[in-house]
């Protein structure tokens, strides 16, 4: 039941603290207030665990880690587990540097967080499957399509078992798995890759669902996972002759604000496999 | 007259030095240019002394404050002081960690700034007024209500008394006091709360009106909240079926561009008490 | 043939490594990807060796730079230039403090980045002409008029011989200027100066299409101006009443998303000196 997960998030309005990158920071605010969440941004290390302690989830994107906020993610991720808050991690670029990849791993080690969500190039890459990378974008040759879908899942399955968290990949097709399901979720647009932040925003999105449906947690994060989605189609369905990819940056989030219930459960297109 | 101060700012485009947060940098930025000054953004403590001299004012925001930027907002901050330039502090967060509330309070003592504006969580915590807060939003028992108007009023004219400066409280209602007068403002949208940046926008804007406005302070911050207000609900008003908070964080802004001291003359809604 | 320039960005979408101000990131990012280029935003010493390599073209932009990014920016553009990677230099705020002046000539010296990109007064500071600044915006005093137009042009001809670089200086005329020849462009809006971010937007697209025209920079340079021009004429027609600058960011960036080699062929304005 994604409408159960979603009127949980309205309804308790989650404080999310974010340590996250200064490219798509912004959105993601805007997004976690759209959903229904309350969003703070923390980074420096004698704030961190202040912030994180009066929040009900933690969100950690590395999209421009530097040497001054990876302690910070250290500190403010053993706080939020020492008070059992929710921890996601977004490992952007993981596979892109050695700095990205040692960090990642590092974090997905330490702290072990309630989901990972990344793209299939970083989530290879923490899992040492020789994921390749272009940039931050998904290499193609990494692809989930129909016809490796199984085996994908499968090692993904075994993935999410060894370290027990909920390993979430968005592409063409986007997998929720944990070691026994996997939500294949067919919602989303090609063109949400012309914009920058869907990604970065969907984590923060599926911190702010887990914090809120903690007994449900796969379905949460793939409810999340499909409002992200049908959002880029709701909002895809609104452009006009002459909107391109800043407008439809907006019409996402709109289409986010604008998500109740019903529309979610309507609209969203998965199987669980 | 409101529209005198509105004037002022767009005829002398006064260049704002602003040491802000980078989740809502990029809507302070555009939202200075919409109401007529000029923004520019500095935070090393190698650059921030020489910025401060070519501006007429300093914008200071703790919105994501860290170890790097804090001694940059002294460093700036003094230097502003000492050329007599506008001082507007944004204690945002203030209350929800320790580090914020002792930033916040040193900012204060130390610079004595012209204008202070928060929401009325952060103000009681520099208050000494047992604010509480909800993150950087502020919590609902302390809001100021009808009800409690008159002795939250007679509480921030002595506060504006004893540190001699003009204490800006947004929310429902809007405070703009100094130590004999109190501006009530009524503008404004409850849906303000669901996009995030008004607030730090508006303490950008207040910097502005402040700066071109010298001789007539109070009624200067007043202006630019109940212009912030105002132009909350023209973009409502220009909210079509499908937009959300997205579109309305952009109308927001193309109402502040789009005002002239006639609409804001005739659109503020206020007393003085 | 400026048509063939953008192609050559569809096609070959160029990965570009971003280190730049925090302000007008997103906005860099989202542009980018609307001109067919891929971004990546790195900035710590760490980091940027890694994913300078992995790019085609390194964009660095001093909007905020700080005692952490200023060593990074070296850094990457020394292994840049050792990869034979395009490097553009925008040096915002050169001439408003001493230490953007400084960061700014190092490094042009030390990098010799293929192109630089600012305002008239900024590139005054840099060629040693006494150019003054209104914080981040050129100074009226300094602008380029049909008046002083080929004394201009004849000295940033002179100029662009001695560091061999391109040079593009962006105001109400556009000069895009090697050793011995001139593109005046005369694409744009004045509204252009309203929002935030369209000279950072551009110094990324010039990357770009640096990066993906090799052979022919100039050229390129010049295309990559005159597109962000015309998206500006075309963005500004389809304003309509009640938008104004949160809007027109939109519809600019929209703008280059949907613009493709006839519609730039056609509407370029420009001549060669």
């Amino acid at each position: 039941m994604f409408r159960t997960c979603l009127e949980n998030v309205r309804e308790m309005m989650p404080l999310i603290h974010n340590i996250t990158n200064y490219v798509t920071v912004n959105d993601v605010a805007n997004a976690l207030l759209a959903c229904g969440g309350s969003p703070i941004m923390a980074d420096d290390e004698a704030d961190v665990e202040d912030i994180t302690t009066i929040c009900g989830g933690l969100n950690i994107n590395i999209g421009t880690l530097n040497a001054r906020t990876i302690p910070s993610m250290f500190l403010a991720g053993r706080k939020a587990r020492e008070l059992g808050h929710v921890i996601v991690l977004d490992p952007v670029g993981a596979g892109a540097s050695r700095m990205r990849t040692e960090t990642a791993i590092s974090l997905m080690k330490e702290l072990r967080p309630h989901a990972i969500r990344g793209n299939i190039s970083e989530i290879k890459t923490l899992m040492g499957w020789g994921g390749s990378t272009k940039g931050v974008d998904a290499d193609l040759a990494d692809a989930v399509t129909e016809e490796n879908l199984s085996s994908v899942i499968a090692r993904v399955k075994q993935f999410a078992e060894e370290i027990n968290s909920i390993i979430v990949i968005t592409g063409a097709l986007d997998l929720v798995c944990n070691a026994s399901r996997c939500y294949v979720i067919r919602n989303g647009r090609p063109e949400m890759s012309r914009i920058t932040g869907t990604g970065c925003q969907l984590s923060a999105i599926v911190t702010a669902y887990l914090t809120a449906n903690k007994e449900n947690d796969l379905e949460a994060a793939a409810a999340a996972v499909s409002l992200m989605g049908l959002a880029g189609e709701i909002g895809w369905s609104r452009m006009q002759k002459g909107d391109g990819n800043a407008t439809y940056r907006n019409r996402i989030i709109d289409a986010i604000d604008l998500m109740n219930g019903d529309m979610l459960e309507k609209g969203a297109d998965y199987e669980v496999c």
